[in-house]
C-alpha cells in the first residue's frame, strides 16, 4: 500500500514514529523481560535469570523484517519474536524465557504498552483544544451569529455558544478516555489456554505483578477472549472522532465561501489550489473527516470482533489489530489537526453579522412578532412581521426601517405605543441571544473543573 | 415491514409493550406537561397554568396514527404532536404550550424518557445474568473441560472458570451502562437553535428543573448537535451486546453435536425442528446472535451520525431514533435469553470428561514432557510424550497406561523413578487446572463488590 | 418501537402496505402451494392434491399474531406456520403439505417474494427520477452556476451538469438492482440440509420447477449458506441509497439559506417550523438522508453475516431479515422523495448568478490570467488578475470594470490590444462552461439508451 | 505503526510489492503522460511536448518521501507530485505539464492503474480456487459426511456438494468482480470543477482518448462526486471477501479437534504452537477471517463515502484512498490463503464416516421413519425409530441393530415385511444423499461454463 502517500498523511506523525516494527518488538521484549523479573521476584525461577535475561536482549537486534517472515506460518507475531528471542539467549536461560507465557499475551500486552503513550498523547492533545478553545469562546462570547438548523437560517447564537459546545463535545470525549487511561489499559497474562496451566495461584499474582511492573493495570482474569476492555477503547477512540469530525464538519460549513464566518489558520501552501489561484480549501476540515471516517470503519470491525470463541479467538482476534492501532493513529493526526484549528481559527465577525441580515430581518420575525402581538392580535402581527421582512430584503434597508414605515402606513395608531428604540431592540440580534452568555460560563465553570 | 414475524420476535416483548407510539406520544406530553411545570415554578407563566394544561390533556385521547401521519411533513413526531396538543387546550393556555422548546427537545427528551425504564431493565437482566452465572460458576469450579484455543483442543481448564469470564463480560458491560444510567440520561431543552432564545439565564435554569421533574439528569448545555451522550449510550449498549453474543457463540459452540458439552435449557417446543426429530437447536443462541448482529448495524448508524452539522442534524439526527431504540430492545431481548441460558443451562460433566479424551493423552503432553525432562532431557521427552498419546489415541488406552507401556520398554531404568502414580498425576486433567479455582475465587469477589 | 412515528415515516407507505406480516404469510403460502404444484407435476404427490390444498388453505384464515408467538420457539416464522398449515388441512393432506422442505426454504423464497414487487417498484422510482432529471437537466443546460470542490467556490459550471451528475448516480444504481431483478430474484429449495434428502435427482427438478412457478430465479444451486445472492441484493440497495444522498446533500447544501440556488417542492406544511415562521427547512432531504445512512447500517449486517456456517446459519441468517427488508423499504422511502425533488425542485438561476459575483471575479481569474499572460508573462498577469478580483469585491464592481482600471493605470500600452470585449468575455462565467453542455448531450444519449 | 508485523501478513506479499508509493507515483506518471500524449494527438499542445516529457520525468528520480511531506498541506499526494513533475521539466515544457487537469484527476486514475493489475490476480486467484475445487468436488462427490444446521448434526450431505457450495461462492464472487475488470476500471478525467473548465467538448474527447492509453474504461462523464464506480468495485471486494470468509468458517469448524473432518494442508510450522506440540492451528483460516473482517470494516467506510458534496468530497473523497487499497491487499492476501486451502486440503473420509455415527443412529431417524409408517402409523415409527437410536448410541451398536432387535421384542409381526436388507438401506447415510451428486454434476456445468 502506497503507505506513505495515501495513507500516512491523515495520521500522526509522532505516533507513527513512536510505533514502528521496532517498537513492537521493544514492546514485546518489554513483556518478556517483566515477565521474567515478576517470577523471579516470586521465586518461580532462579535468581539472577531476569538481569541476564535484559542484559542479554536489551542490546540484541532482533530484525524485524525476519520476524515478519515467520508471521504468516503462525499467525502473529509473537511465536517468531518468542523463538527469536530464544535463539539469542544462552542455553541455560532459554528455559525461563517466555515461561507460562503464549503468543497472545505478548502480542496483547504489547499493544497496551504501545498505546499508553499514545492515550497520553491524546489526552495531552483534548487538553490542548480545551485550553485553545477557553479564550476563543470567551472572545467571542459576545459575537453573534446567525444559528442554523436542517442547515437553515433560523435566529441567532453567539459564536462563543458554538465554541462552547465543541469544547465540550470535545472534553467528554476526554474524560471518556481518561477513565480508561487512568488506571491504566490492562495487561495481558493468562498462559495457552487463559489460566495459567501448571501454575495454580501464582498466576494471578505474576499477572498482578507484571501488570505494576509494565505500568499497566492489572484485570480481575485474564481477557483473551472477554474483549470488553478492546470494546471500550475502540468506542472511546471513536467517540473521540465524533467530536473532531463535529468541529470540521462546522468549521467547513462555515467557511464556503458565501458565508465567510471563518477560515482555517493560513498556513505556507496550506490548501492552496494547484489551478485556482483565489481558494483556500479547509484542508484540515478534510484531514479530520477522511481520517475520522476510517476509524468508524475500523470501529466496526471491533464491534464485530468482540464476541471471540472458547479460549481463543480464530480471526476475530487477529481482526483487531490494525483497527486498533490505526485508529489510535488516525485519532491522534485528526485531534492534532482540530488543536491547530481551534489555536489559529480566523473569526470573521464581520462576515457573521452581513450573514444576520441576508434574510432581511425574518430571522428576528419572531421577536418583532412578541412585540406587536399585545397591540396587533398574533395573526396580524405575524403577517406584519413577515411583510416588513420580506421589503426589507428586498430593498436592503434595515428591518426597522422597513417596520416603522410599514407601521406609520397602516398602524398609525401605534406610533405613540411602540417607538424606533422599541424596533430596534427587536430586530437586533445582539439583543436576542438567549443563555448564549450563561451557556459560555456554564461551560467554562465545567471545563475548568478537571 | 412483517414486523411481527420477522423483526419482533428478536426484541423484548415488554421492552415492546412499553415503547409503542403510544408511549411515545406520551413522553412527548409528560416533556411538555414537566415544562410547564417548570416554567410556572420559576415565574414564567401564570401560576395555575400548568395544572389546568395537565387536567385537560393528560386525559386527552392523543391520536398516534393521525400524528403519524403528519410527520413527514415536518420530518419528526414532536411538530403534529405539539399543533394536536395546541388544538386540544383552550385558547387562554395555547400561548403556555411548547413555550420555548423546539422540536427536537420533545422528540430527544421524549427518547430519553422512553429508554430510561428500558436501561433499568436492562440493568435488571445483567443482574439476573450474574445471579445465575454465580452458582453455575460455583458448581463447576472444579470441573474439568478441555479448553479450545483457535477452535482447536489446547489444555485442559474448568468449566466453572468459563463461566466466570462470561459473568466478568456480562458485568462489566452492565457497569459501564451503570454509569450512563444512574445519574439518569440527559434532558434536552434549547430552543430554536439551543441556547433558549429569549429567555436568557432562564434557560438554563428551567433545563435543569426540567431534568429533575423528569427524573432524567442535567446535562452541562443543551446537547442538540453535541451527540456524545447517544454514542456514549450506543456504543454501551452495543458492548453489552458483544458480551451476550460471547456467551451464545461458546454455548452454540459446545452444545455441538460431537462435543455435546452443554445444551440450551429444554422447553416445550424449543429448538424442534419440524423435519428432524433428533434435532434440538440452539435457538435461543440463534436468537442472541441475530438480534446482537443487527445491534452492531445500528451502532454503526450512529458512530457515522455522530457529528452533527451547525444547530440541529440534517438527516444525522433523524437516523439515530430508530437504530437507537432498536438497539435497546434487541439488546433487551438478547439478555432475556442469555438469563435464560445461564439459568438453565444443561452441563454435561461426563461429555467434558469423554472430551478431554478424545486425543488419547496428546492435550497432557506438556506436563508429561516437565515431568520426564529431567531425565531425558527436553528432546526425548517430547517424543515419548507425543508418540504415548499417538498410541493411547489409537488403542483406546488411558495415556498413563500408554506411557508406563513405552517407558518400560525404552527406559527401563526409570521405573525407580517414575512410578505409576506420578504418571497418573501428570496425564489427570483435574491436576492441571492453573490458576482456575483461584480465577473463580477472584471473579466472585469482583462479582459481589458492586 | 414507536414504529408510525419514529421508524415508519422514513419508509415507503406503499411499500409498507403491501409487506405487512399478512403478506409474509401470504408468499409462505404461495411458497407451499406452487411447492406442492410442482411436485404433482412432477408425478411425485399424488394428482389434484395441490389443487384441494390451495382451495382449503387460500381462503384459510392464518392468524398472524398466533404464528407470531410460535416464533420465539422455533426461531423463524415458517415452524408456527407450517404447523398452522397443517392443522388446517384434511388428514389425507397433511403428509404432502411442506414436503421436503425446510423452514430456511420457506423463510428465504417468502422474502424473495415479497421483495420482487419491491424491486419493480425502485425500478419504476428510479425511472421516474430519470424522467424527472430529463427535462430539468436540458432546461438547465446553459444555467450557470459555480462549482465548489471542498465546499468552496471554485469555476463556473452549470446547473444542468449537476443534474446530470445525479440523473448518471441515480441510473447506475437502477441499473445494477435491474441486473438483479430481472431474471428474478432466486428462490430457495434444498430441504432440511440444501441437498433434497430422500429426493435424489427430483430436488434440482422440483427446485427449478417452483422457480418458474413463484416468477423467480433457478439457482444453480440451493443458497442455504451461499449469501451471494444476498450479498450483491443488500449492497445494490445500498448503491441506489448512495446516489439518492448524493443529490440530497447537493440540495441541502444549495439550499441553505445564504446560498438560495434551489429550494425544495413547495408544498402545504411541508418543511414549516412551529417557532420560526421564516423557515422552510429542506425536510425531504433530511428524510433522504436519515433514511439511507440506517441502509449503510443495515447493509453492514449483510456484510458481516455473509459467511455462515456449514449448512444453515446460527444467527447469522436470522441477522438478514430485518435489515434486508428494511432496506428496501427504507430506500423505496428516500427514492420517492428524491423523485419528488427532482420532479419539483425550485431552481433559483438568479442566486446562482449572484453566487458567481460573492468573490468578485476571483473565480475567474484563471482564464483573465490566460488572457493577460500573453502580454504580461504568467506572474504578473497572476498578479493583476487577483488583485483586480479583490477590487471588485469590496468595490462591488463588475470584474471587468476593475481590471479595465487597473490596466489602464498599471499597463496603458495594453489598451491597443487588449479590448473590453475581451475583458467582459474572459469574466462571464457563462462563456467558461467547458464541456458542460458537451456532458449533457451524453448523458442523455445514455440515460435514454436503455 | 507496525505494518509488517501487524498488518502486512494479512495482506498479499505480491500485492504489497507492486503498490508500494513509488509505484503510485509511477501511476500518477503514467496518467499526466498519457494526458499529453492525448492532448497532442488531438492537436491540443504542441507536437514533439509528450515525447520529451516522458523522456524527461520517466527516468526522473521522484522521491516519494519528498511529496510524502507535502501531502499535509494540500491534502492530497497529486499536489506535491505535480509540482516535483513541473520542477522537474524544462521551462518551455512546464506550460503543458498537468493541463486540464486536477489533483482528483490524478489520484483516482492513478489508483485505478494501480487496480488493475490486482483485479487481474484477484481474478487469477479466484480462478486458481475454482480450479482447485473441481477435482476436490470431484474426489469427494460420494464421500459422506454429515450435515449440520445450526451447528448441530442434520442429515447425511457428501463433501463433493459441500465444496461445490464453495466454489459457486467463490465464483460467482469471480464474476461480479469480472463485470466491473473486464471493460477496465474508469479512468477519471473532468478539471478543477469536472467540466473540463476552458476545453469545451475536446475535455470529454481528451477523457476517452486517455482511458484507452491508459488500459482504463471511458466512463459517461467524469465521476468526481458520483462515486457509483467506487461504490460497486469495494463492494464486489466484499463479496469475494464473504465466500473467503465461509470457506474459512467451514474448514475452522470442520477441522475442530472432535470433529477432525479436514485439516489445513501441512506446512513446515504453519500452525505449530509454541506452547502446544499436539496442535496445529487453522492458521490461514485465522488469517483469512481475520482480512475479511477488516475489509467489512473498509466497506463499511466507502458505504458511508458514497455521497459526496457538489463537486468535490471534503473528506468522502480521502476517506475512501487506504480502505479501497488495503480491501484489495487483504482480498488478494485471503485469496492466496484460499487458494492454499482448496489446493491441500487433507480431507478425513474415516472422521467424516465415524461422525455420521456418533448420533447412534438419530440422524438416520428420518428415513427409519418414513420407512416404518406405512406400517404402524407415523406416531408409533417415529416413537420408535427415536428409541431406537438411543440404545444405538448409549450401547454403540449399529443402528440397524438396534432396531431389529426393537422390532423383534415388539413387533413380530412385521418379520416378514420389514428385512434386514431394508434397515441397513434406510440406516446407511451413503444412501440417503438426496442430490448431492446432481447438484457436484451442475455445480461443475456452471463453474466450467465461463
Amino acid at each position: 500500500m502506497p503507505d506513505a502517500l495515501i495513507q500516512h498523511p491523515f495520521m500522526s506523525q509522532s505516533g507513527l514514529a513512536a510505533s514502528r516494527d521496532e517498537d513492537f518488538v521493544r514492546a514485546m521484549l518489554a513483556f518478556e523481560l517483566a515477565l521474567a523479573e515478576t517470577q523471579e521476584a516470586e521465586g518461580a525461577i532462579p535468581a539472577d535469570v531476569s538481569r541476564r535475561m535484559r542484559a542479554c536482549l536489551e542490546s540484541h537486534d532482533f530484525d524485524p523484517s525476519a520476524i515478519a517472515e515467520g508471521v504468516a506460518s503462525g499467525g502473529n507475531a509473537a511465536i517468531p519474536f518468542v523463538k527469536a528471542g530464544r535463539a539469542a539467549l544462552p542455553d541455560d536461560l532459554k528455559p525461563y524465557w517466555h515461561l507460562g507465557a503464549t503468543s497472545q499475551d505478548v502480542v496483547d500486552s504489547a499493544l497496551m504498552i504501545l498505546l499508553m503513550p499514545r492515550l497520553e498523547r491524546l489526552d495531552a492533545l483534548l487538553a490542548r483544544c480545551r485550553r485553545a478553545a477557553l479564550p476563543l469562546m470567551e472572545a467571542h462570547a459576545r459575537t453573534p451569529m446567525v444559528g442554523r438548523t436542517l442547515m437553515q437560517q433560523a435566529l441567532p447564537i453567539t459564536f462563543g455558544v458554538k465554541v462552547a459546545h465543541w469544547a465540550l463535545g470535545l472534553e467528554q470525549a476526554r474524560r471518556r478516555l481518561a477513565t480508561l487511561a487512568e488506571p491504566g489499559l490492562p495487561v495481558q497474562f493468562g498462559g495457552a489456554v487463559g489460566v495459567h496451566s501448571g501454575w495454580e495461584t501464582l498466576g494471578l499474582t505474576v499477572m498482578d505483578g507484571l501488570a505494576e511492573r509494565l505500568g499497566l493495570s492489572a484485570p480481575v482474569l485474564p481477557w483473551h477472549t472477554d474483549r470488553q476492555p478492546i470494546h471500550a477503547l475502540s468506542t472511546a477512540f471513536d467517540g473521540a472522532a465524533g467530536a473532531a469530525e463535529k468541529l470540521a464538519l462546522d468549521v467547513s460549513l462555515m467557511t464556503q465561501t458565501e458565508l465567510g464566518e471563518v477560515a482555517e489558520p493560513a498556513g505556507e501552501g496550506m490548501g492552496e489550489s494547484s489551478s485556482m489561484p483565489h481558494k483556500r480549501n479547509p484542508v484540515r476540515c478534510a484531514m479530520i473527516r477522511g481520517a475520522c471516517r476510517q476509524i468508524h470503519g475500523h470501529t466496526t470491525v471491533i464491534l464485530n470482533a468482540t464476541a471471540q470463541p472458547l479460549e481463543r479467538g480464530l480471526g476475530e482476534w487477529h481482526a483487531e489489530w490494525a483497527p486498533l492501532l490505526d485508529s489510535a493513529l488516525l485519532l491522534e493526526g485528526a485531534l492534532e489537526q482540530a488543536a491547530v484549528l481551534l489555536e489559529g481559527l480566523e473569526v470573521h465577525g464581520e462576515a457573521m453579522q452581513r450573514n444576520l441580515t441576508v434574510t432581511g430581518g425574518a430571522i428576528m420575525a419572531e421577536p418583532v412578532t412578541r412585540l406587536l402581538t399585545p397591540h396587533l392580535g398574533t395573526e396580524q402581527a405575524k403577517a406584519l412581521a413577515a411583510e416588513a421582512a420580506e421589503q426589507a430584503r428586498q430593498q436592503r434597508i434595515p428591518y426597522a426601517d422597513a417596520l416603522e414605515a410599514l407601521m406609520a402606513s397602516r398602524h398609525g395608531e401605534l406610533s405613540g405605543e411602540i417607538g424606533r428604540a422599541d424596533l430596534e431592540a427587536a430586530t437586533d440580534p445582539a439583543l436576542y441571544l438567549g443563555s448564549s452568555q450563561a451557556q459560555v460560563d456554564r461551560a467554562r465553570a465545567w471545563l475548568e473543573d478537571r
